[in-house]
């Protein structure tokens, strides 16, 4: 891991490469400024076909379509375009019925691509028609939110919601290339930004404690932009794909990436993910804080590991606690039973990713629910 | 291979197994008369989880569904049935929907099963929605067609159909077990039968001369059952077991398996698909002969191997010329463009399944399309 600055002036030199290891899908993932504007000559340096999709949304579509499929044309790519509405609602399978139609009209063979240019709603509905159209043509990821960037880009995961909950449908379907366009995120609202930070920041306190102390030095220059933003995205990437590439298909060790979302996901459903109120990132935040706080009660870790966690979370501007989010939450009993329904459940026992402190995260699979429900009645707003 | 009578006289003991060792994904083919009432024992004892969504037709579903949920009620699994309408157009985005709906709702987790209880139209529906539903659950195919139980339950292909064409939507998902039970095949009608009888002649015709021969000698009684009808089922998922095993995600060697392939969906194409005229094994028939002429007409093969092909499926009962098929047929011209639209089709030359005789099959990347199209011409009904 290299975190320090990035030498040389020049922006081009400022452009960080992770390469995923993939065994026959490897494959790359640039992070620097003005990626977009050159996806046309990193794509075809890379793939055979000359022939793309693009799927966006229409916030980001305003912003970065044009320049897209300039630099598409350009390199001779022969390019179409659909733009949906913005937001998690689009995760649909109407919306994924409407790319795939799109996707056959344009004659999309296997080397050809379909191009998500969004975040990470665009990312995984994009990602899934790739998967299914043909059983499978080539994806490239131009994520736009930093949330995307560094999380929903990188693995292969795709999905679209249904009425029975959250990305339920979906296949694994890896990416042939990655532009994530440091500099697009400049248009990003703050909010969402300081959301998709709150990955960044756990992945420190996954298993790297030296990055979560340098985020602490150094977050003010991620939020700004610039070389610190490009490296905190670099290392993020580099921890998702060790992880992915230790185990794609989630049935070990990427559990370690749901650090704080046991917590996170019960709080977005307490919020019937109503993104006025919380947006995944926050709960995440806030879960993360949790995650601390229980390892600290169950006497696995130290009380002043959580504090700097919080600390840490609050000075970037994210929220730490259930109190601050708008609106009543359900009974403590209703947390725990979002809780009980994730994924995550074996048996009677919960499974939660715990931690013995900052950067030494780990899967404990034996919970007693009555732990959990005693923590949350504590920590919840009276 | 081993093609000779199976020994022992009681039913079970006429069973086969057929294994198919894909790394990590290992699965079984049992072949045998009453499978359908055992399927609960097999399936417990190799699959963890305890529930069960069957997908079925209504024809298939009036004949074995009961004896199915009695099976699997009497070895603890809780299953729940969804029966379509038969058909190849019950292969939509509308039913796939339904499907997964159905699958969600009886709580199918990972470890539980998708059951696909029918011909190929089911087994490709049902197993693309088992690829899907939280990206990928355990899926058993029961196939009770014979073109089901020799090719279309075996590889992992799964698809629905688009207004774009066939199968332009799917994934790859190998099922963990494939249970076919000859027996079943006594309620299908011998027009059915025959198509799928198609497909076993064409392992011979690939790479098996002697299984071939076998059949000419033998073809009877795999069409009245008993040992002989299981044999051959059992010779035909070996050959496409290597195969697939070779080639799973068909970039090589699994493309024979399009013998008789290219000429036969020019000619469902031809008469939209449209089964009062043409089933797909009736079009696979009179495309292997015409693969078989062609070669001879490439001076690769004699034509007496041509010769000798044509009579035995015409024996059979099968169509072998363009010109049994009822109706109008589209001037040759069209049909060549149904062959250039197939997905084989690379620059300027046609890929095709060419022969040098019986069982010698191989991939011809060259052929020139006004080749093709003078052939067709000297072999459609004036
Ligand atoms: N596949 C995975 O592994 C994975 C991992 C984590 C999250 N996810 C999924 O990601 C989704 C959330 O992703 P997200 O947070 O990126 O949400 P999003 O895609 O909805 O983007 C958030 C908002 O920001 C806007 N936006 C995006 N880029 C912009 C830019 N550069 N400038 C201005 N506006 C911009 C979007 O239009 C949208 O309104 C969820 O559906 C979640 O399930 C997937
Ligand atoms: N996935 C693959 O690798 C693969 C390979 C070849 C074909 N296919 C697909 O398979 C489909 C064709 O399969 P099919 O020929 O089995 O058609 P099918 O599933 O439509 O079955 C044919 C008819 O027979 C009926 N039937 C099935 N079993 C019966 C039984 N035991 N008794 C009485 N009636 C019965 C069905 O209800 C239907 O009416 C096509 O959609 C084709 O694309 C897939
Ligand atoms: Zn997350
Ligand atoms: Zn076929």
């Amino acid at each position: 891991m290299n975190i320090s600055k990035p030498e040389g002036a020049s922006e081009r030199s400022a452009e960080r490469l992770v390469h995923v290891p993939l065994e026959g899908r490897a494959y790359d993932i640039l992070i620097g400024p003005g990626l977009i504007g050159r996806a046309g000559g990193e794509i075809t340096s890379r793939l055979k076909g000359r022939r793309a999709a693009i799927v966006t949304d229409e916030h980001v579509g305003a912003h970065y379509l044009e320049a897209l499929m300039d630099s598409l044309q350009t390199d001779g790519i022969e390019a179409v375009s659909l733009s949906l509405p913005a937001g998690e609602k689009t995760k649909s399978l109407e919306h994924l019925s409407t790319v795939c139609d799109m996707v056959l009209t344009a004659r999309i063979e296997r080397n050809d691509a379909v191009i998500a240019l969004g975040g990470g709603v665009i990312g995984d509905l994009a990602g899934f028609a790739a998967g299914i159209v043909r059983r499978g043509v080539r994806f490239v990821q131009i994520p736009t939110t930093l949330l995307a960037q560094v999380d929903s880009s990188v693995g292969g995961k795709t999905g679209i919601n249904t009425r029975h909950g959250k990305n339920l449908l979906g296949v694994f379907h890896q990416p042939d290339l990655v532009l994530a366009d440091s500099a697009a995120l400049d248009s990003l609202s703050e909010r969402e930004f300081r959301a998709g930070y709150a990955e960044v920041a756990k992945y420190g306190l996954i298993d790297k404690p030296d990055f979560f102390g340098w985020l602490e030095k150094n977050w003010k220059k991620v939020f700004e932009g610039g070389p610190e933003r490009i490296e905190a995205i670099a290392v993020s990437c580099q921890a998702k794909a060790d992880v992915v590439v230790e185990d794609e298909r989630e049935t070990g060790r990427r559990a370690l990436l749901n650090l704080g979302h046991t917590f996170g996901h019960a709080l977005e459903a307490a919020t019937q993910y109503d993104s006025s109120r919380l947006v995944h990132g926050e709960g995440v935040a806030i879960g993360m804080v949790l995650a601390h706080q229980f390892s600290a009660r169950l006497n696995l870790a130290s009380p002043d590991d959580a504090k700097r966690v919080e600390a840490h979370l609050r000075e970037v501007g994210l929220p730490t606690t259930m109190g601050e989010i708008p609106g009543e939450l359900p009974p403590t009993e209703k947390l725990l039973d979002a809780i009980a329904q994730d994924k995550k459940v074996k048996g009677g026992k919960l499974t939660f990713i715990l931690t013995h402190g900052v950067g030494q995260s780990f899967i404990a699979d034996d919970v007693p629910p009555s732990e959990v429900l005693s923590f949350l009645e504590e920590k919840r707003p009276k």
